[in-house]
């Protein structure tokens, strides 16, 4: 671990909302370590001390199922934070967390918080927010499993990574096919059925790159009705 | 709306956090309506000033996709509360709620609250523990979607349900079966057969009646590899 002069290019949104004094009095204390691709980074049903924030690469939460099947419940990048209310309140975390590719988290510790003034009050209520983002994000998952089909949500997953309205896009999937399919609550194989689908709506994929003709049409197919029911 | 004596065999997880004061606070400023079966109670994006405390019957969360479609988030039964942050922080709620049976809600306002000693401090660590909870029961959720069959999840409800560690259990679903196969995240036509599968298993239903011969045969299904994989 290290201390670190936290880049002020990189938006945090939980460390966004704090005073000025409080940030730098967290980050004073905070520290971080580099993982590589696949190692661990904490397990599920630990004790947690640190909220963590990804300073770098792409962190995935998944859960083990008791025979051992795996749940990827979200991919995190630069300047997302997880463990907020478990390392505020005290508690185990509910996910296991590694990293899906070489990538840089800043551990802070919140349990002897600071004694800037109304430094409680203030990180409680970044700390809400935090949860309250997570909340919806959950939420906005479940509700894509149980009502898009897996083609639909592979598109959605693609006009977000595209950043374009409209028109042709050339993009770079961040990780490997396997832990997007795991992201988007498919198998593997279907995942590649959903690829072949979608080549009609002309997205081709070679590996990890894709080329879009026309995003809008994508998003047609996301809002038909017929493939949502 | 009415006023009304929170009766004291109701176990409300986000009240019992609170000191006596601050509750009796809270409480004195509370209103209670009662719904009948299929009612709206909220709408998604509306803002939120009050946090709901279910006090009887059952109330359903859920989406609304752009092309009508609805995804069940969960049903809560009596003393669950909902929209806490954002009844604490403002907001819009992120999810509509509607009455799945006759019911009556507690709506308490949270941006007046009371000039008791620490009340807001208070208030804010019992939102956080709500929002732990839900934050960890849709984990569970996400994780049921993806790592388990419509057979595995329906037998891990009747299990719940049950009560029973082993043995035969008889059992009344709390509500019709098309909102139980939204909660599942299944088609009513896929939960139709999800119940047929397990005659097998000794699970016999009629209507809302269940009956289950052996509840360890069920839990021994949950945890099958082969139908987990």
């Amino acid at each position: 671990m290290q201390h670190y002069n936290l880049d002020k290019s990189i938006r945090t949104p939980i460390l966004d909302q704090l005073s000025r004094s409080v940030r730098d009095c967290l980050l004073s204390k905070a520290q971080t370590k580099r993982f590589e691709r696949g190692a661990s980074i904490c397990l599920q049903d630990e004790k947690v001390e640190c909220l963590k924030i990804v300073l770098n690469g792409w962190v995935k939460l998944y859960r083990v199922c008791p025979n051992g099947n795996e749940a990827v419940l979200s991919t995190l990048e630069q300047g997302q934070s997880f463990d907020e209310i478990v390392a505020l309140q005290g508690g185990t975390s509910p996910t296991s967390a590694e990293a899906a590719s070489d990538c840089t988290v800043m551990f802070v510790k919140l349990s002897s918080i600071c004694s800037c003034e109304n430094a409680y009050a203030e990180i409680s209520k970044a700390v809400l927010s935090a949860a309250s983002n997570h909340l919806d994000s959950m939420i906005g998952h479940i509700e894509q499993l149980k009502v898009k089909t897996g083609t639909q949500r592979l598109s959605e997953y693609l006009i977000d990574l595209s950043d374009a309205a409209g028109g042709a896009s050339e993009l770079v999937l961040p990780y490997e096919k396997v832990l997007l399919a795991g992201k988007l609550g498919m198998k593997p194989e279907s995942l590649s059925r959903a690829f072949g689908r979608l080549k009609q709506f002309g997205v081709r994929s070679i590996h990890r790159s894709v080329t879009i003709n026309d995003v809008s049409s994508l998003q047609n197919l996301v809002n038909d009705d017929r493939a949502c029911a």
